[in-house]
C-alpha cells in the first residue's frame, strides 16, 4: 500500500495557536484515493529540524505533503530549506508571478518586491499554481518519492489538493478501484445509529467497509470498496445502501457531497418554490446557511432577524399580549413569526424560530437550549420543541440543522 | 530551554476521523510554563510505529507526551507497548480498580473484566488519576527523561493535566519567563504589514521574537518574550507595542483574546448604544457574527436580510428608481438601506451592505467582489466599496470584518 506522511510547519501549530485541520483533511482525501497517512509531524519554523523530518519522512512514505511556512515573511522558510534538502537553487517562475499579479490586481493593488520573491521557486519543483493565493505550490520528484509543498492556509491547500495533487497522486499510486460513498443523517446520535444498524453492518461482505465520520449535529457513514470492477463494486455497495435506507431512512437526508442547504436549495428550485425566514435566536444564521449555496437568489427572498422583541411586534405583526401570555420563545409566537413573514415576503415556505441560546436567560421551565421552530408551508404550519443542550453555538447551528431537515421532509411530501 | 514532544496515538486521527484538538491545547498550556513544544508527532495504533516514535522523541526532547490507545478494546495497545518499550511488566493497581469501580457505580453498571484490565498498569510507573474516566495515566522517569501517557478523550487529559501533570512538570522544569502578547489586524495583508513594519521588527531585542499568524482576512502578530524577570519582559513588550501601535495602529483592532465581534461589542456597551443591520449580499452573516456574543441582545436589535431586490424596496424603503439607476451594488442603495433600518428599528447605529458574492452577476464595470458597505451613525454616514476576490465565502466573510473593523473606528472616533 501507498504510504504517505504529513509534515506541517510552523510554530504557531506546536505552541497551540493554531489547530491543525488540514492533517485531517488530507487525511481524509489521501484516504479516499487508497493512499494511507502513516504518520502526521509538525515540526517548527527552523531549518534543522525541517531538514531532518523530511529525511526521517522519506525513509518510511512513499509520498510526503508539507504544508505551512510559505508566506512572505522572514519566519517563513520552508521554501529556502526545500532549495537545501534538494540542492537546488531559486529560479524566478514567470507563471507564478502572473498569478501573483493577477491577484493583486483584483484587489487594486501594486505588487511589493516581497511578494515578488513569492514567484521564486527551486529549479527542481514544478509549480503547483495557486489560484486563491500568492505561494506556489511545488512539486518535487526524487528518488521515487514524491515531495509536495504547499501552503497552511486551509482553502488555498484544498483547492490546490483538489485541482492538482489528489488527480496526479491518483494516476501515481492508486491501483485497482476504490468506490467511497458517504450517507447524511441528521437527528440521530453516533451510539444510537450505531445500535440500530448493528446487523447490518455486522453482515456487511468483506470487501465494503463502514466508517463513522462524526461532526456536530451531523453524522456521516462511509462505505467503502475495494476491488477490481467498478460496475460490480457499484452495484455491491447500492444493494447494502438499500438496505440502510429501509433500516434507518428517516435519519438520511442525503449522499456525496450533500448538505442540507444544498438538499433543500435543490427541492426549493425544482419545486420553483420561494422561502423567507424569520429567526430570533439563531440570529442570521439560518439565512447566512441558506445564502452560502450559490444561486440562493433564486429562491431566497430574505430574512427578518428580530431578536429584540419590538422587531417581533412591529415587523413580525407578533402581538404584544401574545409575548406577555406565552413568552417570545412559544410555539404561539413562531408559528406567527413564520405566518408573518411568509405573508410580507410573498413565498411558498418560511421558517421561524425563537429560542434561548444561551449562557444567561434560561429559566426552570424553560432552560437554555430551548427552541420553539415553526415552518409555514402550503398546506399550513409544522412546528416542533427542540431541546439542544447548552452550548450557545450548538444551539443555534443545531436550530438550522433542525429546520432545513424538517423543511426537506415537507418539501419531499415526508410531513405534511 | 525544556523541549516537549507531543505522540498522539490512534488511526482515527490519521485518516481524518477526528481532529487533533489535544496537542494544540497541551502545546499552549506547555508553553505558559515555559516548556516549548518541539514537535507533535501522530502515529497509528502500531507497535512497531509508537515504538520507533518514542525512540525518536527521547532523542529530542526532555518531555514525551503521550496521548491516545489507552481505551478497553483491542485495537488500544499503547499500555502494552510501554511495557515493551521500558521493560517494565503490568502491576494491578488497587487505586486506579477503585476509580474505575467508583465511575461504574455512578453509572449505574457493573465493572466488567475488560475494565478490570484498565487498571493494570507497567510496574516503572506512577499512576496518574484519571476523575473523569476508567484509563488511568502513566508517569514514568527514564535517562532524566520523563514520559507521560494519558487518554485521548479530550475532557480527560485535560483534566489529568491540569491536577497533576502542569504542576509537576512547572515544578521540574520551570526556569525563567515567557511571555506572549497578540496584536490583531484587519485591513492589511501580510506582505503590506511585513514591509510597514520592517525596520521596527529588525531593530526588535534578541529575547523578543516575532510570529505572523494569518488567518483568512484577518491577521495576527505575536510578540513573545523569553527572560527572568516578568515585569521587565512586560515593560520591554508593552513598549515595542507602543512603537508597533505608532506605526501601524490603524489597522490594529484589538490584543489577547479580541475578536472584532467581541471589541465592537464592548464598544457598543461601553456606549450604550444600539445597532440593527441590513444586508443583502452577506445574507445574515453579518448578524450572525454579532449575535455569536453572548449578551448581543443587549445592543443589537436585529437585521432585514434584503436578498432580493423587492425588500430592499418594500421594507426598507428603497427606491426602485434608485434600484433601476444605480443598481441594487451601489453606494445609493447602500446608504438607504443603512438609513432606513437605523430609522426603523429605532438604533443608534446600522450597518448595510450589498454586493456581488458571485459566482453568477458579476459584469465588467462590477466584478464578482464588489461591495459597497454603509454604517449610518449618530454623526452622519459612512460608506465604502470593496473589491474583495472571487471566492464566495471570503467575499461574505470579509464584507463582515470590514464592517465591524469600520464601526469599530467609528466607536472610537477614528472615523468621524
Amino acid at each position: 500500500m501507498t504510504l504517505a506522511e504529513i509534515i506541517t510547519i510552523g510554530d504557531e501549530l506546536l505552541i497551540g495557536q493554531v489547530i491543525d485541520t488540514n492533517s485531517a483533511w488530507i487525511g481524509q482525501q489521501l484516504n479516499e484515493i487508497g493512499i494511507k497517512v502513516h504518520q502526521i509531524t509538525s515540526v517548527s519554523d527552523n531549518e534543522q529540524h525541517i531538514l531532518s523530518a523530511l529525511k526521517e519522512a522519506q525513509q518510511r512514505a512513499d509520498v510526503i505533503l508539507i504544508t505551512g511556512g510559505l508566506g512572505p515573511t522572514k519566519d517563513d522558510i520552508t521554501k529556502y530549506t526545500l532549495c537545501k534538502f534538494f540542492k537546488s537553487n531559486l529560479r524566478f517562475d514567470e507563471s507564478a508571478f502572473l498569478q501573483v499579479e493577477k491577484l493583486f490586481k483584483a484587489r487594486g493593488r501594486q505588487v511589493t518586491d516581497v511578494n515578488r520573491k513569492q514567484a521564486e521557486v527551486p529549479e527542481k519543483c514544478e509549480v503547483i499554481p495557486n489560484t486563491q493565493g500568492t505561494a506556489p505550490g511545488m512539486w518535487f520528484e526524487e528518488k521515487r518519492r514524491i515531495f509536495v509543498s504547499m501552503p497552511g492556509v486551509p482553502y488555498e491547500m484544498k483547492s490546490m489538493m483538489q485541482q492538482e495533487v489528489l488527480p496526479r497522486l491518483q494516476k501515481l499510486f492508486t491501483k485497482g478501484v476504490i468506490i467511497h460513498k458517504t450517507t447524511w443523517f441528521q437527528g440521530i446520535g453516533e451510539s444510537f445509529l450505531s445500535d440500530m444498524i448493528e446487523q447490518w453492518e455486522l453482515a456487511l461482505p468483506a470487501h465494503l467497509k463502514l466508517a463513522y465520520l462524526p461532526s456536530s449535529g451531523i453524522l456521516r457513514l462511509r462505505l467503502t470498496a475495494t476491488g477490481t470492477s467498478e460496475t460490480e463494486l457499484i452495484s455491491h455497495m447500492d444493494e447494502e445502501l438499500k438496505k440502510l435506507h429501509a433500516i434507518a431512512g428517516e435519519y438520511i437526508f442525503g449522499a456525496g457531497d450533500d448538505t442540507l442547504e444544498k438538499v433543500t436549495a435543490r427541492l426549493l428550485t425544482e419545486q420553483k418554490a420561494t422561502i423567507s425566514t424569520a429567526e430570533s435566536c439563531t440570529g442570521g444564521y439560518i439565512a447566512h446557511r441558506i445564502t452560502t449555496v450559490p444561486g440562493s437568489s433564486n429562491y431566497y427572498m430574505g430574512s427578518v432577524v428580530a431578536y429584540d422583541n419590538s422587531i417581533k411586534e412591529n415587523f413580525l405583526g407578533v402581538p404584544s399580549s401574545m409575548i406577555e401570555k406565552y413568552g417570545a420563545v412559544s410555539e404561539e409566537v413562531v408559528v406567527e413569526m413564520a405566518k408573518s413573514v411568509k405573508e410580507k415576503f410573498k413565498t411558498d415556505y418560511s421558517i421561524a424560530c425563537s429560542g434561548i441560546a444561551g449562557p444567561a436567560g434560561g429559566t426552570e421551565e424553560k432552560p437554555v437550549g430551548t427552541v420553539h421552530l415553526a415552518i409555514a408551508h402550503p398546506g399550513g404550519i409544522f412546528t416542533k420543541k427542540l431541546m439542544l443542550g447548552t452550548d450557545r453555538e450548538r444551539i443555534i447551528r443545531e436550530t438550522a440543522y433542525n429546520a432545513f431537515n424538517n423543511l426537506r421532509k415537507i418539501l419531499t411530501g415526508k410531513i405534511k
